[in-house]
C-alpha cells in the first residue's frame, strides 16, 4: 500500500520543514518514500518552474502562469509520482494541486470552474491521499519567509494577494475530506507535534 | 482599420514564404505590418517553444505540450498581438490556434472539446480575420522540409501523425468561413499567385 502525502500552505508556512518530519515519520516505519516540491521535481518541470518563478521584463499573463503549473504538474504526475506510486513508494509532496486553486484562483482571480475543467482535462481524477495544509497569518509567513532571503516573482506580491490566497485554501480544505488543517503558527515542535498526532490518526500503518 | 491573418500548414506547405508575400502584399498598399510566428514570438513564449520543439531526455506528456503551446500562444496574442491590433498594425501570423487544434487534437488525438474548453478559458472569442491554409501532401511536406536540415521533436513524428494532423485541418478549414485552403502542391509562383488571389478577393482594402 502506498499513499500520495502532501504538504500545503503560504510562504514561510513551514512546509519544507514539515515535509522532512513526515518523511521520517514514514521511513521509521519502514516505508520508502519520495519527495517532489512543485512546480517542478522533473527536468522539464523544473524549467516551467523558473519561467513561473523568475522576475521576467515581458509580464508573465496570469493565464499562461496557470497553464505552465499544470504542464509542470502533469509532467511530475506522469513521470515520477505515478510510476512511484506503482513501485510501492510513499510519495510526500511540497504543494500540489490545491496551491494552483488557491494561489491562481484567490489570489489571481482566475475563475474556480475553470481551473478544474484544466485540471480534469489533464489529470482526471488524481488527487493525493491526504493533504495537510499548514494554516499561517500571511502576515507571519511571509515575515518568516523575507527572514530566508530573496524573494521570488510570486512572494513579491502585496499582502492582500495572500490574504485572498489563504481565505481560498481555507474554504477548499474545510470541503475536502482528505484535507485537514493544522495550524501552523506556533514554533517547529508544536507543528511538529500537531502533525503527527494527525499522521497517527488518519493512517493506519501497522508500526 | 487592422486585420490579423494567419497562414496554416503542415511542415513544408510552405507557410514563411507565404507570409513574407502576404506581407509585400499588404505594405505594397500602405500598410503597417507585424509579423508572428508560433508557438514563440515573445522572450517568454520563445522560451516555452524550445520546450516544446527540443528533444528531451525527460518524454514531454501531451498534455503538458498542449498546455505550453496555450501558454505561449496567451503571452503572444496579449502581449504583442493585441497591443499591434490596437495601434492599427495588420499582423501576419505562422501558426495559429489552428495548429494546436491539428496537431494536438488530430495529430495527437487529444478530445477537441477540451481543447477548444482550454482555448476560451485564455483566450475567449480572440480569432484570425483570415486564414490560409497551405495544403499540401505530408510526404511532400516532410521532403521539402527534410531537404531544409535537421527536424525538431514534433517534426520526427512519423507519416501517420502528419496524415491525421492534416485530416483535421481539412474538417476545420471547411467549418470555418474565415479559414481559406489553398493548393499548396505547386512551386513558389504558383502557390503565390493563388494566395494573392485571395486576398484581393477577401481583403477589401483601398489600393
Amino acid at each position: 500500500m502506498s499513499r500520495f502525502i502532501v504538504i500545503e500552505g503560504l510562504e514561510g508556512a513551514g512546509k519544507s520543514t514539515v515535509q522532512r518530519h513526515v518523511v521520517n515519520w514514514l521511513e521509521a516505519r519502514g516505508h520508502k518514500v519520495m519527495t517532489t516540491r512543485e512546480p517542478g521535481g522533473t527536468p522539464l518541470a523544473e524549467k516551467m518552474r523558473a519561467l513561473v518563478k523568475e522576475v521576467h521584463e515581458e509580464p508573465l499573463t496570469m493565464e499562461a502562469e496557470l497553464l505552465l503549473m499544470y504542464a509542470a504538474r502533469v509532467q511530475l504526475v506522469k513521470n515520477r509520482i505515478q510510476p512511484a506510486l506503482a513501485d510501492g513508494l510513499w510519495v510526500v509532496g511540497d504543494r500540489h494541486d490545491l496551491s494552483s486553486q488557491a494561489y491562481q484562483g484567490g489570489g489571481r482571480g482566475i475563475d474556480a470552474g475553470l481551473i478544474t475543467q484544466i485540471k480534469h482535462a489533464v489529470l482526471g481524477d488524481f488527487k493525493p491521499d491526504l493533504t495537510l495544509y499548514l494554516d499561517i497569518d500571511p502576515a507571519q509567513g511571509l515575515t518568516r519567509a523575507r527572514s530566508r532571503g530573496e524573494l521570488d516573482r510570486i512572494e513579491l506580491e502585496n499582502l492582500d494577494f495572500f490574504e485572498r490566497t489563504r481565505a481560498r485554501y481555507l474554504e477548499l480544505v474545510q470541503a475536502d475530506a482528505s484535507s485537514l488543517l493544522i495550524d501552523a503558527s506556533g514554533d517547529e515542535q508544536q507543528v511538529k507535534a500537531l502533525v503527527l498526532a494527525k499522521l497517527e490518526q488518519h493512517l493506519c500503518i501497522p508500526g
